[in-house]
C-alpha cells in the first residue's frame, strides 16, 4: 500500500451532474429509498408483471408454499391471539363508547383483509385503546354517544375509512416517512400519558360508579371520582382488586418464565369467563357488579350506508381519522419494524401502509373502526412463533365462531373484569425506564417525550402530541437554522485538522483561520453563518493581533457541507466580499459534488479564484504558508 | 513544518462537557449569536448600565457627538425622503382604504420614535405598499370600509398595536432568526407577486373608474376592467401616461447617472403638484379626473381609545398584525442588512426590532397605521448621504409642517397622479433579472419563488405566501429527514477518503466498505439512515462478492454527523446488530465532540468497543487491513 504524501488531488470541478440527473437521484432517495422494484428491470414484462402482483398481495407469494408445519405454528398463534382479542375488543370498543359488539366485528374483518395484502409474518391485527379514547374524544365534540348512538357510531365507522383513506394514500405516494417525525420519544411519551389517562378512566369500572365525567384529563377524572363518592361498590372493587392480582402475576410470570407466556396471553379470557360466571350466578348486576349486557349474534352487517358524509360531521370524521390514523400508523410500523428486527426480515413500510389502509376501508364498510397492529397483540402473535400472516386469518375465523355462537354469552361479562383487562394492559405502555434511560442520553428527547406524556395527561391527548411534535419540528428546524462551526488546529506532527475544543492540544497556525462548516448552507442558516463566520475572525483578530499578527487566510472547510442553496451562495459572496475589504483571502476545502455544481452556477468559484479552492486542508494550509511567506519576504524587500 | 505520518491520535473520549454547560452555549448560540453585551462582563456595574443604556437607545449613543457637518447631510436626506413620503403615504393609504391623511400621519410619528431607538444610519421610515394592501385584504374580511369607517380605522390602527408588540416581543426575546425563515426567494417571489396585484389595481385609477371589483387576484380584475368598460376616462388615462413618462424618465435617469438620483426621489412630488395644478385649474373633478377630496389641517390626533378589542374584531387584528408585521419585519431587516452590508457596518436585526414594535406601538396610539423601512425609502436616504438617525427627525419635521399648513392642498390630486407613482415604485419590486439568476442557480429555489409569486397573483397574499414559506420549510424538512450519504474510496497513492461518485479513479478496498454519514442523526433521520446503510451494505455485497468477497468491515465517517438524538443512537445500535449477524464488524471514524458523550451514554462504545473508533479513516483502514490479513493467515493455518 503506498502512502505517498507527494500525488496532490485538485477538486473534481468537472464531476457535476446535470439538474435533470440530480433531481431524479433526489426524488428517489426521498420517495423511494428502499424501491421495491429495483431488482426487477431486466425481467421480461410478464415475469415483472407476476412479480409486482405478488409484492402487493403477499398472500400469491407465500400462499402457494404454505406449509401443514408452518400450519400448526399459525394455528396456534391465531387461537392465543383470539383469546386476546375478544376481552380487548370489548373493552377498547367501550373506551370508544360504541356497543361493545364492534370491538368484535373488528377483529373479524381486518385480520381477513391484513392476512391478504400484508407482509409481515409477525403482526396481529386488532384494535387499540390510545386511538379509541382519541376517536371518542374528538367525536364528541360534534355528537354526544348518549343522544344519538346511531350517528355516532356512523361517525366513529366514517373516521375509521378516512383513516383507511389516508394511510392507503400515504402508502401509494411512498410518503411513509411524514411518520417519521412522530419520534420514539413522541410516541413513549404520548403511550404512556394516554395509559394515565385510561387507567384514570377505569376507576369508573373498578368502582362500579354509574355517575363519571366526561372529560379526560387527570384531574377533572380524579375530581369526579370523589365527588361521586356515594356510587362506590364494594362488590365491583373487591373483584377488581383479585382480577388485578391474577392479571399482574401473570403478567409476572411471562417476565420470569418466558416460555410461559401464553397464561398471560389468554388470563384476560380467564377474567372474562370467570368474572361472567360469578357475575351470572350471583346476580351481579342487581349485587354492585354491573355487567355489558346483551350482545347480539350473527356476523359483521353491512354499514356503507351508515357513513356520514355531511358537513358538520364530516370535517370530524376527516381530523379524528387523520389523527388517530397517523399515531395507529405509526405504532403499526414502529411494531413492524422492531419485531422485524429481532428477527432479522425486512418490513416494507409503505406497502404496510397500504395493507392498513385496504383494512380499514374494508373494515369501515363492515361495521368495524379503526384497526391497527397493536403491540401487545403482535408480541403475543410473534412469541407464540406465528410463520406467516395465517395466524391472523386465524384470529378471524375465532373471531367468526365466537360472533355466530358465543357472542350472547359475554352479555354478563362484568365491568370491573374489562377494567382490570385494560389497566394490565395499559401498565405494559408505561415505559418509566426508558424514559430514565432517554434522560440519561439525551435531555432534549426526554422534554419532547415529557411534554407529551403530560400534555396528554393534564391537557388533553391531542395537546399533547401536538406539543411534541412542534417541540421534536423546532429542534430539526433549529438544527438547520442554527448550524455547528468549529475552529481546527492541527493535531502536532500530522496533517490532521480537528476542533480544537475537542482535542486542545491542536494547534492554530499564524495568519490562517481553519473554520469547519458542518451542515448544508440554506436560507435558514446562511444569515446566521455569516455572522459566525464574522464573529469568528473578529475574535480571532482580537486574540491574535496581541501575538502573532493579522488573519491572512480563512479556510472554510465545506466537507461537512452537504446543500448549498441560492442564499448560501449570498452568504458566502457577502463572506468574501467582507473578508476582502480586511485584507483577507477566503479559501475553500473539499466542497462536495452537490456544491461545485453552485459554486460554478453562482459565479463564487470566479470570485474565490479556482486555484483557492483545495481537497484537502493540508493543501490548503500549504498553499497559505506559501504565500504568507512570499508575501512577508517582500514586505522585507521591500525595507 | 514536520508531517510525520507516523504519530498516531486516538478519539479523545474524555473531552466532552457537562449537560449544563453544552445547553448553555447552544441556547446562547441559537438566541444571542451576536451577544451586544459580550464585551461588558469586566465592566464595573455603572458603565455596565450606562453602555446597556445606550444599546437599548442609541441616540444616546451618537446625539451628544452630533456635529453640524453631519446634520448637512442629514437635512439633505431627510428633506429628500419626505417629499417622497407625501405621495407615497397618500396612495398606500388609498391601498389600505383608509383616508389619506393617515398616509401622512404614518410619517410623522413613527419616524420620531425610530430616530431614538433605531441604530441603522439608512433606514427611513414610513408606510409600505404590500403590507398596506395585505391589512385590507385581510382586515375586509370582517368589516368593509365602506360599511363602517370609523371601525375600520379603528382595527387597522389595532393590527399596527399587534404588530409592534408582536415585533417587540420577538425582539426582546431574541426570536429574530423566525424572520430567516422568510427566504430571500419568497420575498422575491411575495414582493413582486404583489408588485403585480398593485399594479393591476391601479388600472382603475389610470382609467378614472369609478366602479371596481374588491378582489385582488388578477384575473377578477381585469374582469372588472373589461367589464365596466364604459367606466373609463380618456382624460385620467392621458394625464397618466404623460405622469408614467416623466416617473420612468427620471427613474431611467437615476440608472445612467445615479448622482441625479434626488431627481427621481422628488419626482413623484412634482407629480403630485403638477397634477393638482392641472385638476384644480380645469376643474378636473368634473372633468374625467377624480381626485383625492378633503384632507384636514392639523397634526395626529391621539387615537388610543379607538383601537378595537372586542372578540369578532380582535382575531382578525391580530391575525392582520402578526402577518403584516412579519412581512414588514423581513423587508426593514433585509433592507437594513442589506445597505448595512454596502456600508460594512453592523446591524443587530433583534434590536431593530424592538425599534420597529415601538415605532408601532406608539404609531397606534397616534392615528398612524402599519409603518416599517421600505426598500424605496431607506435607498434614497442612504443615497443622499444620511450620516445618522437625525434624517428621520428631519423627516419628521417636514411631516409636521406639511400637515400644520399645507395638508388641505393637497386635496387636488388627481388619482391618477396617485396610480402612477404607485406603478412606478412597483416596478421596481418586480425582480425578473434575479428570478432568471435563481433559476439559473438553484431550481428549488426558483420553484419557491414562483409559488409566492404565482399563488400571491392568482390566489391571494396570504395563500401565495404560505405555500412559498410551507415549501421552504417541507425542503429544510426534507433535507433533515433524508441526509446524503456517500461510499468513499481511496486517491490512489495517498491516505485520502472521498465520495466515489465524485472522484471516479478513487478505489475502494477489499473486504471493507467506508461509507460517510453527512448529517446530524435525528429522530426523522434515523430509520432512513438506518435503511440506507443496510442498502449500501446489500448492495456491495452483490457486487462485491463476485470479485473480491465479503465484506468484513464497515467504516462510518461520522465527522459530518455534527448531533444524534435518542433515535439516531438507537439507529446505530440495530445497524450494529444487523452487521454483527452477517459477521461484519461495525466501525466508527472520527465522531464529533458533541457526539461521544451520547454514544459513552447510551453505551454504544462498549458495543462496538473503544478499540474500533478511530479519529482516522487511515487509521481506521489499517487496523481493518490488519485484522483482516490476521484472519486469513488464520484460515490458511487451519486449512
Amino acid at each position: 500500500m503506498s502512502t505517498s504524501e507527494e500525488v496532490r488531488y485538485e477538486v473534481n470541478f468537472a464531476g457535476t451532474q446535470t439538474f435533470a440527473v440530480t433531481l431524479r437521484s433526489r426524488l428517489k432517495e426521498i420517495f423511494i429509498p428502499d424501491d421495491p422494484f429495483r431488482h426487477l428491470q431486466d425481467l421480461p414484462p410478464r415475469t415483472k408483471a407476476h412479480r409486482i402482483l405478488k409484492y402487493f398481495v403477499p398472500i400469491l407469494e407465500w400462499g402457494p408454499r404454505y406449509t401443514f408445519n408452518e400450519f400448526r405454528y399459525d394455528l396456534l398463534a391465531g387461537i392465543t391471539v383470539a383469546s386476546l382479542a375478544i376481552p380487548q375488543g370489548i373493552s377498547y370498543a367501550r373506551l370508544a363508547e360504541i356497543p361493545p359488539i364492534i370491538g368484535l366485528y373488528s377483529s373479524f374483518v381486518p385480520p381477513l383483509v391484513y392476512a391478504i395484502f400484508g407482509s409481515s409474518k409477525n403482526l396481529a391485527v386488532g384494535t387499540v385503546a390510545a386511538s379509541s379514547l382519541l376517536l371518542n374524544s374528538i367525536i364528541r365534540q360534534v355528537i354526544l354517544p348518549e343522544k344519538d348512538m346511531k350517528l355516532y357510531i356512523g361517525i366513529v365507522m366514517t373516521a375509521a375509512f378516512f383513516t383507511g383513506i389516508i394511510q392507503m394514500t400515504l402508502g401509494v405516494f411512498r410518503l411513509g416517512f411524514v411518520v417519521d417525525f412522530l419520534s420514539r420519544s413522541t410516541i413513549t411519551g404520548f403511550m404512556g400519558g394516554t395509559a394515565i389517562l385510561i387507567i384514570m378512566q377505569q376507576l369508573k369500572g373498578m368502582l362500579g360508579m354509574t355517575r363519571f365525567t366526561t372529560k379526560t384529563d387527570v384531574i377533572s377524572v380524579l375530581h369526579a371520582v370523589f365527588e361521586y363518592r356515594d356510587d362506590w361498590q364494594w362488590q365491583s372493587f373487591v373483584m377488581g382488586i383479585c382480577f388485578l392480582a391474577f392479571l399482574l402475576g401473570t403478567r409476572y410470570l411471562k417476565f420470569k418464565v418466558p416460555r410461559l407466556f401464553w397464561v398471560s396471553a389468554i388470563s384476560p379470557l380467564v377474567v372474562v369467563i370467570v368474572g361472567g360466571l360469578v357475575a351470572f350466578f350471583l346476580h351481579g348486576a342487581t349485587h354492585g357488579i354491573p355487567i355489558v349486557g346483551p350482545l347480539k349474534k350473527g356476523l359483521n352487517p353491512i354499514s356503507i350506508g351508515n357513513l356520514v358524509f355531511t358537513p358538520p360531521y364530516l370535517q370530524y370524521a376527516v381530523k379524528a381519522g387523520s389523527v388517530t390514523g397517523f399515531i395507529a400508523l405509526a405504532e403499526g410500523i414502529a411494531v413492524g419494524r422492531s419485531l422485524a428486527l429481532m428477527k432479522n426480515h425486512h418490513v416494507d413500510g409503505n406497502k404496510e401502509m397500504i395493507a392498513f389502509g385496504l383494512m380499514n376501508i374494508a373494515g369501515s364498510f363492515t361495521s368495524c373502526y379503526l384497526t391497527t397492529a397493536p403491540f401487545s397483540k403482535s408480541a403475543v402473535n410473534s412469541h407464540a412463533g406465528s410463520k406467516t400472516a395465517m395466524s391472523n386469518i386465524v384470529q378471524a375465523i375465532c373471531m367468526m365462531l365466537v360472533l355466530l355462537f358465543l357472542a350472547p354469552l359475554f352479555k354478563y361479562t362484568p365491568l370491573v373484569a374489562l377494567a382490570t383487562i385494560i389497566i394490565v394492559a395499559m401498565i405494559g405502555l408505561l415505559e418509566f425506564k426508558e424514559m430514565v434511560h432517554l434522560f440519561k442520553v439525551d435531555k432534549f428527547d426526554f422534554c419532547v417525550c415529557m411534554a407529551a406524556f403530560l400534555g396528554v395527561a393534564f391537557l388533553s391527548m391531542l395537546q399533547g402530541l401536538m406539543i411534541s411534535v412542534g417541540l421534536s419540528i423546532i429542534r430539526a428546524l433549529l438544527c438547520v437554522a442554527r448550524p455547528i462551526t468549529c475552529k481546527l488546529g492541527r493535531l502536532q506532527g500530522t496533517n490532521m485538522y480537528r476542533d480544537i475544543e475537542h482535542y486542545p492540544d491542536a494547534s492554530t497556525i499564524p495568519g490562517i483561520l481553519i473554520l469547519n462548516v458542518g451542515s448544508p448552507v440554506y436560507f435558514a442558516s446562511a444569515n446566521y453563518l455569516r455572522e459566525r463566520i464574522t464573529r469568528w475572525v473578529q475574535n480571532e483578530e482580537r486574540s491574535f493581533s496581541e501575538t502573532q499578527g493579522d488573519i491572512h487566510y480563512v479556510i472554510l472547510d465545506m466537507g461537512g457541507a452537504t446543500a448549498i442553496d441560492k442564499s448560501g451562495i449570498g452568504m458566502l459572496e457577502e463572506v468574501h466580499k467582507y473578508l476582502k475589504k480586511r485584507g483577507t483571502k477566503m479559501v475553500l476545502c473539499n466542497p462536495r459534488l452537490e456544491i461545485i455544481k453552485k459554486l460554478i452556477t453562482g459565479n463564487i468559484i470566479d470570485l474565490i479564484g479556482a486555484d483557492w479552492i483545495f481537497l484537502t486542508i493540508k493543501d490548503a494550509v500549504k498553499a497559505c504558508e506559501f504565500a504568507l511567506q512570499e508575501h512577508r519576504r517582500q514586505q522585507q524587500d521591500a525595507v
